[in-house]
């Protein structure tokens, strides 16, 4: 089993995003992470999909996903040729007696607290996968009460694309 | 025209994600951005949907979407009620001489410098959606090699969910 992160360019219409997501669903492949947003051209968008699967079967994926109607460039972004972030917001359970030593994680891993109820505080983080997963892992003790996570995004490095 | 910003949380199978966006796309609608990740638990995902259209019909998606197969609960996010997010990518030309100004705009947003190249940089940011779009424009006048934005994420604020 292998990991992949694909940046796709596509045209900013209806149709795109669901006939790559859709070419993912008919093979029985389980996207882990998806987004899709702006770019510097509003009629362009750009998706990034990690997936984890067989290699072969994710090469040929990635062969299909160039041939569809509405995608204009299709990429992989490789650990060390790119830079990969996500950005996470956990709502977590906080007592009085808890906040200190929760206050302590956020400082730790440089996380900003955005919001603080009576018995709950929401922290934001941003990092790479092995951040967020070590952060959500120190908050193991605590009761989350809802999390979010936007999925990895990322670019290629600047070395790789340009003649510099 | 309104926009309109749901977390979803639907059942982590390789056909849920795929008739959500189908849905929209069935109906002509274009979505704005979407992010889908994981949460606490791992058989479930949280999608945010950010879309814009007329009042009447968006409501009917949500119902719809609501139906569906998969798909476990719908919320809004609306504006006061709620924390969003989003992080962007951008990966700009800059010369030798365009450094110091780049390097301003960075610090008055308390951007990161993530990558340097001999003739870009990539800046990554995180925030709400008009602090990103008053970033890119700060940057128009530079050129921007490429960008990539997650779309929105968010969670109701802790007093909404919690009898204080």
């Amino acid at each position: 089993m292998q990991k992949m992160v694909l940046s796709i360019l596509i045209d900013n219409t209806p149709g795109a995003l669901s006939r790559v997501v859709g070419l993912f669903s008919r093979r029985g492949y389980n996207i882990d992470s998806l987004t899709v947003g702006e770019t510097e051209k509003a009629e362009v968008s750009r998706m990034t999909v990690a997936v984890t699967g067989d290699g072969i079967v994710l090469d040929q994926i990635e062969k299909q996903i160039h041939k569809l109607e509405n995608v204009i460039d299709v990429e992989k972004l490789s650990g060390e040729a790119s830079v990969c972030r996500e950005l996470i917001l956990v709502k977590v359970a906080a007592s009085r007696e808890e906040r200190p030593s929760i206050n302590a994680i956020v400082e730790i891993f440089r996380a900003k607290i955005v919001d603080v109820a009576a018995d709950s505080m929401m922290i934001e983080l941003t990092g790479n996968q092995a951040k967020l997963n070590a952060f959500t892992k120190l908050l193991d003790g605590y009761e989350i009460k809802e999390l979010v996570r936007t999925g990895i995004t990322g670019l290629t490095r600047g070395f790789l694309t340009e003649q510099a």
